[in-house]
């Protein structure tokens, strides 16, 4: 399954024809299947006004766009900037994370967009679109991001198109299962986006295993001005991430409720993050991995739950926990998983995403276990669980399990996606880099001639005073 | 026309009491002219509970602050950080992308309020402003900043608020002749913020042309840094761009449909664009300058009919058009457009602005004839195009000539307006720099000497062992 | 009060086990106070169907998450990306700028939480929290993130954690004293928030003075690229400062009127910023400690009056003296209070938020007592006062009267209060830096090393050509 140290150095990574070509021709059946089967959703539609009447609305305000734009906005910013600007930590590239990122993002979202569709908002042959189709596509890629968090600087941009591709299609079948036939709860996606991401992004980085990446061990870590850039992905990451959890809630309480635990989880996290970074280093420092990464993964591990009565102290104590989990995944296991299981994974994402998203099914499937009408309310209860037709007979329990599976379900297609599509990409065809040209932008991106004298450094010693 | 070459080595770019002169004055003028005509509208107002009452308002929330608020700070963000970060991506300039446009911006969206108050919130000698007002002054100023584009880093401040008086002056009175005289549709501003920003802009750039201009190309370039910050710039822009487009549409699915087809129009075009910088570089790689760029055609273009129903696919199609026009217009166009006509565009907003504006006007036509009652629905085809009024009688067709029409006055004005400023600010008073200085912060502004023993670089070596 | 110099150089800042366990065990307490005493708000439980019907409330839109939550998101990037990244304009103190307001600010906002809860929300032995909870925490630490900003780079992050706790406390004192008792209108905390926390944090900053700071002197400054992450900080806060302003107006025109007030009030700051700052530097170049500071002290100074009918043009007025104020204050008061008053004020707070914080309670006052039913109208007039209940029969001028007392208290509050937790944080238990190693992120950061040869500087010469 290694690949011998000299194919490394013959690989051709020219990308002229062979990238111009996946993205041409992928955006025209883009184009072709969006105009076979995509069309506006009613509150979308310009019949909208006649549609209101039919529906009794009073008022526009009920547009389901309301509800949930402002929110919308926030997950965009967490999957474009947030997920981009958090991998350029890399201190050769931050052209690759964050233009990658966009690149295979604004595909995926439009895949997605046809994948759910086909799923979820299939109405006599036509997917009818609105914002919420527009939140659940970036949801979708956002499980993409994350797999692309393990594989960061060893891939072509053709490979990430291609995992794209398979990922996005397996995320709307898991998904679905999920949802659909389990009927299981998870508007955070703590099982759905984080789980199957993380466990699928670390299966295909242990496919792609490369035994000679030390020889670019020095372009592995971070320089100061790339930890700043980081942590502006990281801010935004932690606080949108209220938003990402109660986006695709049920309007109201439920809504308002995930984004009050998301941001009580979070917060909680920051602290017991800062707490074992410190502890776990000699000298007592910070590290600046662990505040990029594991303050984030409370926000992970309340994504099934957050919506229902989590509670705030719950959430907190969600939030602790997983902030420890996190930082000591960082110290202890991903060096392990490395030299044992041959697991690279270069953001640590089984640290943010992998057992944060378990800990989050778990705590999901115990907190729907744990629901009594009592703490729901009558209606509420019923509301919160969509124990209606079908499912109006179930207990709790019933849907407590059901989650307990929902994790299974996603572990299982993520390994088993995960080494589907490994398989795919370690063909000799996607361009990748050699191992001593990992995590570096110059392969694959006109970097700019850098020379002392041209930006501001050494620049006019003495010109100005301190400032006052 | 030409500046011969000695006067660029006597000039006096001494701001100390131009510029405070002119910021002060202008300021004052701004309070009398508010004094004298600015008030709160009806929803802003403390009147509001009677207002609510006498329209018969039910709720607060159908005040228009809920429906445009988020939206206003989506376009506010665009404005400030979207384009100030954008024109980063200069090695020496930072201070002047970010600091000037912050300046011209600021002073714009006064003007702005008081010139389109005047025009279209005129009620018994008042102007009276809501979140509305706001928002279209944020778009006025919105074509300062990309004709700022143009000119970026051969100007001076002074300059560049007398360029924002005018430019101001001459979006308003442009505007009121599309919207108000030719009935023309444009929320997302195709033609009355792209169009006319961008060839205004390029009309000024000629007109102050340097032949000289190559004794400081060796500062026209970007650094690795510079080009990381410009992202933050563009990622801005592209994830609030639906909110740009569908800021002011009408409330409701107008709205909502703005913001969808928004969104798949730049999602297409991130994907020619990556394709089209690849295919036209040699060596196949990827050009920060397209993906900063390029990607955002997309936007541009679906300015006009965004709100129309142009349907997913359609938007679609235009994003991979624009991604393709606009990426090779920054290889083959802005070379020529310098080399024969002498125009001068720093930032390349020709091909950002100033063609994917031109498509988006003639898209907006085309859809606006295409435009059935079948297609919009009775009461939505008449709410769509405010067939209303003397506009009765008005066919999709008429519209869509009254439509073209617009693109056709919008230019006149823009190359008549830009004449006519560039003139102005070619008169010697207003301190710009030498050819030999341009693209330099140092002129205008303190900047910190910067040694490497200060800043982390070089530093510590050996004190700190690999990232985990 | 002055330390020695030999102290600071035998300094322990070995924080292995001292900040872990203030992290842990506060985190304890705080998973302990929220299990007793907090739950969510009536808008945020599942009991949420059966209010609304008692409530007679006929859609999910009422919910108070649908007024506030976007402004909410807005505040939340103030206070973590805004405050963080302002801070970060010292060459060698982004880690610390950034990562110790995230540390702080987590805790902070739990904390305030409670505090406020109690004073606030507390109904039958539970606090109950929504979304105006939320904000209300982040606006609370906001004012420990201003005085934060006194003493940057001088503190140890228990020092921080020490501080917050304690001046959450006063400030929720304060608040109450104020709100309650004295019925003060201070929406956008002119008072509560900038006075108090400037002046705490000033007071602080006094106690802890050290006479050999100079020993640092080199590490004060910033370098060019620490200026451009500053101005990110910068910009978000002035974009977002309408949202914080109105956040937690009451519904309908207040919030509308709040907005549009703050974003007058910062547009005419930012050009008598520019004005002064190049009007009072002999060279007459701008200075980007005027630009990143004072263009935000409009927000500040109509952060109580916004919500009254202070008027765009009031507004105006307002931002055009504080800009003016401010700056000055930066070139001329800052280096006396240093020498004379022995106050180091890493970041200006004085400037910013100290004056401007007067400045907006004396605006709040006499907007307040200039008040008119004639302007306000009947209702209107009720309803922005409060005058229900025991305020029934109080008077504009009455009003006006205790604004103005609110000033005084807060002053009072933030001098006692800041002289005793500054006299704890002397206490040599801390861990504080040396003189010498001020302004530095090593001493409690793993710091990455760098080499030239890994980053991108003097990189590849001659590898790419000049870009199109």
């Amino acid at each position: 399954m290694e690949r011998p140290r000299h194919q490394g150095m013959a690989k051709n990574t020219y990308m002229r024809w062979r990238l111009p070509l996946v993205c041409l021709l992928w955006e025209v059946a883009m184009i072709i299947l969006f105009g076979v089967f995509v069309r506006f959703g009613p509150e979308a539609d310009a019949h909208w006004e006649e549609e209101k009447q039919e529906m009794n609305v009073t008022s526009d305000i009920e547009n389901d766009f309301y509800f949930r734009y402002p929110s919308f906005q926030d997950v965009h910013v967490m999957i474009f900037v947030g997920f981009g600007f958090l991998m350029m930590f890399l201190k050769r590239y931050g052209f690759g994370a964050v233009g990658f990122n966009f690149l295979l993002a604004a595909f995926g979202i439009q895949w997605a967009l046809l994948m759910q569709g086909w799923f979820h908002s299939f109405k006599t042959g036509k997917i009818l679109i609105g914002v919420e189709n527009l939140i659940n596509a970036d949801f979708c890629v956002g499980s993409v991001c994350i797999a692309f968090g393990a594989i960061l600087g060893k891939t072509s941009p053709i490979q990430l198109l291609v995992m794209t591709l398979f990922q996005v299609t397996l995320f709307a079948v898991n998904e679905y299962i999920l949802l659909n036939l389990l009927h299981v709860k998870d508007a955070g996606g703590s099982m759905t986006i984080h789980t199957f991401g993380a466990y699928f992004g670390l299966t295909v980085t242990r496919i792609l295993y490369r035994p000679n990446l030390e020889q670019s061990k020095d372009k592995q870590g971070s320089v100061y001005h790339s930890d700043l850039f980081a942590m502006i992905g990281t801010l935004y990451l932690w606080m949108y991430w209220p938003s990402f959890n109660s986006a695709i809630s049920e309007h109201g309480d439920a809504q308002h409720r995930a984004a009050i635990n998301t941001y009580c989880s979070l917060a909680a996290c920051v602290l017991t993050t800062m707490a074992f970074s410190s502890m776990l280093q000699k000298k007592g420092k910070l590290d600046m991995v662990h505040i990029q990464n594991a303050t984030l993964a409370g926000g992970v591990a309340v994504g099934t739950s957050a919506e229902m009565m989590l509670t705030p102290y719950g959430s907190l104590i969600v939030g602790f926990i997983c902030g420890i989990v996190s930082t000591v995944g960082y110290v202890y296991l991903t060096p392990v998983l490395e030299s044992r299981l041959h697991i690279q994974d270069t953001c640590g994402i089984h640290n943010l995403h992998g057992m944060p998203g378990l800990i989050g099914g778990i705590v999901g499937a115990i907190t729907a276990a744990a629901a009594t009408e009592d703490v729901y309310g009558k209606e509420g209860f019923i509301k919160a669980f969509d124990f209606t037709g079908s499912y109006k007979t179930w207990s709790p329990s019933v849907q407590g399990g059901f989650q307990a599976a929902g994790i299974v379900v996603s572990l299982v297609m993520a390994f088993a996606g995960g080494a589907l599509v490994g398989g795919i990409l370690k063909l000799p065809i996607w361009g990748d880099p050699a191992d001593e040209t990992c995590f570096e932008d110059d392969i694959y991106w006109e970097v700019p001639e850098e020379e002392e004298s041209d930006a501001y450094h050494m620049h006019n010693p003495g010109d100005k005073p301190a400032s006052p």
